[in-house]
């Protein structure tokens, strides 16, 4: 593996978006006891239905401690490879790499800075090395370059692109006081701009409420065709998330992409707000002498938070009335792919979901 | 990865010779200071070089601890791929899998259990956990299935085959006390012959003097053809090797392969006695209390633990005038490879060489 001090717009490199064909997906074994109450037994459960749900169409590989072999081992089929690699957690969209491709069959990554969602402003914990680790040795581990960008603080969920030249942030997160408040918003733009290769860059203003990562724009919005995204979605005036998804949107009606395009916005309603109970506070240990959830606390539940894997949508379901509105929805946008619904409370818990936990790996082809 | 429990002769499935084609070659990066002098400073470099020249015609993956991770890709070249994998040293030889291939382009791994050359009979250290379990995480990381024998103790250095149905061991090693004690000779012959898929085991009596391995039969005798053999040899009869070299001289004499030709021995003389300095006793740290080397011992010091490369024999240098002899002699034999000799005195201090801490990766072909 080479680390590359270039960029991938200079090089010829791109950031495909999600609905492009993949070679594989990334996950990380749950095994954090201040993350997943009682031990991660239920995380493991819906980690390892996501993970047998994705494998379905594509190959999927669970990165683990030592300590975590062999209970991944025992507990993903067979067709899913296991590796160790060490974690502070289990973000795979956040800490792994976010991969470029060329038109001559070429794949690269990016290893992004992390810091926990926030340093010591509002990180969520400390310390973060291992993960910051972990872009640049999931590359080498694939064989491929990395470009090395890690003085740029950045995650995978914060970004999405329409793999058309655009790309789509919140201002909430790429602007907060714990990532790169030196750098103005323009100076923040033209990273992006020379790192996934986009000439647009599309700001909302805000995401998911409660969103502990600074609301990150995979849990509000996504692209699912260019130039058509969903917005996730309440008509609860009542609701702090209206007023937030309505300046969202208003954002959205505000902009083309990067090819002059009005954009069509498909309303995803979200669930009935979820909040934490107290048997599943009891079932976390604290972190640093703070629990890390407090009963009562309302979880940053949102649809789009779904993984397209080449076969499939992978979103989660949160046994409320909207599960089977939220799918319905999708099935009618996603047509050639199957709709596969999870549990996904217990990867809510740990404070985030589906598209959180899943990094894609695209297939390079030659055009 | 699929862990199987039946056999590999039952399956078609044979260990193919290490001078048939290879996929690869798995290295493990060391950092145990109780085994590698000055916190490995040296080690590291000769591990470099080795890992350095085999790489030149074939891919080499370099396991490494999550602290040794930035050292290792800072040091190994790029096309040498480095990944995490907790490991207790160094010895990818008798710690990682042993190979098998069918003649369909299949590929599997043998897991035996390790326990340090000897558990707490008399092996080397503990735990060895992490070490007994690599073997089945290698395979996992290659995507290929692996046969569950963990509770046959084996080490990889432990066995020469010719691929063409013969075994080679030392008693000295194979029925050690520390080992499967529990089983008798013709026992443990057979589950050589089923993993392996051998007809013939040749048993010779012991190995090299003081080799901490129980005398692996990789540092006195190896295969270079089928029908002819190395042997590690002195002509000074006061040495203790002498005796040992002799006796195995004879028992090859008595013996013929898998197809009933007589073995062709190419006697390969030894270095001078390799004796531990008092410098490089202070360098080490003592392990549960006790110094792991004390000056004056004698190392374990042959040429016939060089590792056959696609393209090269990758081969010790003692600094001693005997280098020059075994190179020319083995060159006569593999005219085809090129001679890499490299200076293995850092390696030997860690108790084996070079053959010792690689572990190739056959090529699968179809036929």
């Amino acid at each position: 593996m080479n680390i590359l001090q270039t960029k991938p717009s200079i090089d010829g490199y791109r950031m495909p978006a999600e609905y492009e064909k993949h070679q594989g997906c990334i996950m990380i074994w749950p095994e954090r006891a201040d993350s997943w109450q009682y031990g991660a037994v239920a995380a493991r459960n819906a980690f390892t239905n996501v993970a047998t749900a994705i494998a379905k169409s594509e190959k999927v590989t669970v990165c683990t401690s030592f300590e975590g072999y062999d209970t991944a081992r025992k507990m993903l089929p067979p067709e899913i490879r296991v590796v160790e690699m060490s974690s502070d957690d289990s973000w795979a969209r956040d800490v792994m790499p976010t991969f470029v491709v060329n038109d001559k069959g070429g794949i690269r990554g990016i290893d992004w800075g992390f810091n926990a969602w926030g340093g010591l402003v509002d990180g969520l914990y400390f310390p973060w090395d291992k993960d910051n680790k972990m872009a640049r040795k999931f590359c080498d581990l694939l064989e491929v370059d990395v470009y090395n960008n890690r003085h740029f603080i950045m995650e995978g969920g914060a970004i999405h692109v329409d793999g058309k030249g655009t790309a789509m942030v919140t201002e909430s997160c790429l602007l907060s006081a714990g990532r790169n408040s030196h750098m103005s918003k323009e100076e923040i733009e033209e990273v992006l701009k020379e790192y996934l290769n986009v000439s647009k860059v599309i700001w909302l203003p805000c995401g998911i409420y409660e969103d502990e990562t600074n609301e990150h724009i995979d849990n509000i919005c996504a692209f699912v065709e260019p130039g058509h995204v969903v917005l996730a979605w309440t008509d609860d005036e009542t609701d702090p998330q209206y007023e937030m998804s309505k300046s969202c949107l208003e954002a959205l009606d505000k902009e083309t992409d990067a090819m002059g395009n009005k954009l069509k916005v498909t309303k995803l309603p979200i669930p009935s707000p979820q909040y934490v109970t107290e048997e599943e506070c009891q079932g976390l240990i604290d972190f640093d002498g703070e629990p890390t959830r407090i009963e009562g606390y309302r979880l940053a539940a949102s649809y789009v938070n779904f993984y397209i894997s080449n076969g499939a949508i992978v979103m989660p379901a949160f046994n409320d009335p909207m599960d089977h509105v939220a799918a319905d929805i999708l099935r009618g946008i996603f047509t050639t792919r199957e709709i596969i619904q999870i549990d996904a409370r217990d990867i809510l818990i740990g404070g985030g979901n589906i598209h959180c936990i899943t990094q894609q790996i695209p297939l390079a082809a030659k055009r």
